[in-house]
């Protein structure tokens, strides 16, 4: 396919042709050439997909959550795209054996789309490849987007800067109300789902969280109140309750006019990470030339002048004044 | 104290004080008005400490084997500043319980300083704040820099980037020989320790890692061998040998020139996110002034269109050609 049919893979793709949709997520996970012109003929159809993320430890049923989440969703009459990043892989495109097996059980509804995604690699991680690929979701016509990462270290945060909704997703047993704590998750969820709730220590996992919760601050009468939710994915059981949780958090959100801030935030980071990367790449053809690592490698030179050399040189190439 | 004694602060920390050393990393973590001044006065003292990285997963023991390995290397004569580095943390400056437990217990000793960080927050994790702290206990005159952190997502990665020498940690029984392959540990360990050696399971995780290694590819007569070291960091078992695989490390290092090239590439990197960093804080401070957000936000504006009008209005607010 030549990039002149980016026109024609974006309406293939709003006609529900999986193939047209893969595809576009592949030249925006590529930053292929034509990456600039798929992102002008998807805008016009943004906006109206609603994304939600979903967190958590290894371990804690992601992948069985996310099942189960499409089914609901689906039998709600929603149309689902899902990006599963894995922020520690080097693969991508849905290679891994989990996803394959995720992909035949709805390989014949074309309401759901799934994809998975590594966002190692990427410039600063989901900030670079995710958006865009969200926004190819969005702009096929997919009314939830559903964004599944590994929650470790930064990620969780990340996914909280792209998605409407967060789910942070725990499990009994795992330490996961200290992590919890530690890792700043209480910042950045607006649902929390505390799954294999049929096992022992479940309860305990609920009342930690809650405390943790408690001591994170009060809450004023327009604020959020972060939801408890218990489920056993497996047995599909609490799904509804984590929908129900979603919608009243985005009814709360269009209420306070939230819904639209946090698009607007999210479209200001992604617009910077671009910019970012665009002037890092200008940098970085310039820096090969130079043997200012060397001088700070050795102690003459300290980094901060070193980088406004750089910064000094990278402007007189490109003619600005010196 | 006045960033004009940042000369003098140098001076203490290079005598062995180490309120100077704690004052300087905090500087330099908190990127302080002085942090300019902080690195120019450093930079003629940098260069000479030895820089070890430790990473693993959670519960494989990184803070008992970075305690042996601080008072082997104390017995070998050898003084170690420690960054302990939690990627995920919000919290910093030694708060966290285990850290004070550390403190207390090399508190006498003026060979050993200990200090924890906190990325989250810092531009670009790892990048940004831990170089710059590395580079105070460099500057300080410390023989060797132990940088410890959580081998999550990319901080394996990144801390490799900072490291001489890398050290993966594992732990039998923790689906650590899976999780090395997934998280491409393979390509940045130059030693690997499987710790708690005593545990059942040990011996599957030495060959797993062994038989992963291998299909890593084969190994030229110049190249470096990952070496696999076994210990029981609770029992003091097994640490020198850790510390003989990094001096063979070391040996091979200044051997083949490496040592250089890895120090030439770590500055390159370091100048690189300075220069970033600083074009984007120019970037930030003209955004907040646009509408460009909104535009994308409402599917008015593609982010890559965005991104080049930003650039172009900063050129121009800095009187650049348009």
């Amino acid at each position: 396919m030549r990039y002149a049919d980016v026109g024609e893979l974006v309406v293939q793709a709003r006609n529900g042709v999986p193939r047209a949709v893969a595809r576009l997520v592949s030249m925006v996970e590529n930053a292929s050439p034509a990456l600039r012109e798929v992102a002008a003929a998807l805008a016009p159809h943004t906006g109206h997909a609603y994304v939600v993320g979903l967190t958590g430890s290894p371990g804690v049923g992601k992948s069985t959550s996310t099942n189960v989440l499409i089914a609901a969703l689906r039998e709600h009459g929603r149309t689902v795209g899902v990006l599963a990043v894995d922020p520690s892989s080097p693969f991508s495109g849905g290679a891994l054996l989990g996803d394959r097996v995720r992909m035949e059980q709805h390989a014949t509804d074309p309401g759901v789309f799934i994809r998975s995604m590594a966002s190692r690699g990427h410039l600063g991680g989901l900030a670079w490849g995710t958006p865009q690929a969200i926004r190819v979701l969005d702009g096929a016509g997919f009314d939830v987007v559903l964004v599944e990462t590994v929650g470790v270290g930064q990620a969780e945060v990340e996914i909280a800067s792209l998605a409407d909704t967060t789910i942070v997703l725990l499990a009994p047993g795992m330490g996961d109300g200290i992590q919890a704590a530690k890792a700043g998750i209480l910042e950045v969820a607006d649902v929390y789902v505390v799954n294999k709730a049929d096992r022992e220590g479940a309860e305990t996992t609920v009342r930690d969280l809650r405390g943790a919760l408690g001591l994170a601050g009060t809450y004023g009468p327009d604020d959020w109140h972060p939801p408890i939710v218990k489920t056993v994915a497996a047995r599909n059981e609490g799904v509804d309750d984590v929908l129900a949780a979603i919608d009243a958090h985005r009814a709360w959100l269009e209420r306070t006019d939230g819904l639209h801030a946090r698009r607007r935030a999210r479209a200001a980071r992604e617009i910077e990470a671009i910019a970012v990367a665009t002037l890092r790449e200008r940098i970085g053809a310039v820096s090969g030339s130079t043997d200012l690592a060397d001088q700070v490698a050795t102690g003459k030179l300290d980094p901060f002048s070193a980088a406004d050399q750089l910064i000094g040189s990278e402007r007189r190439t490109r003619g600005g004044r010196p």
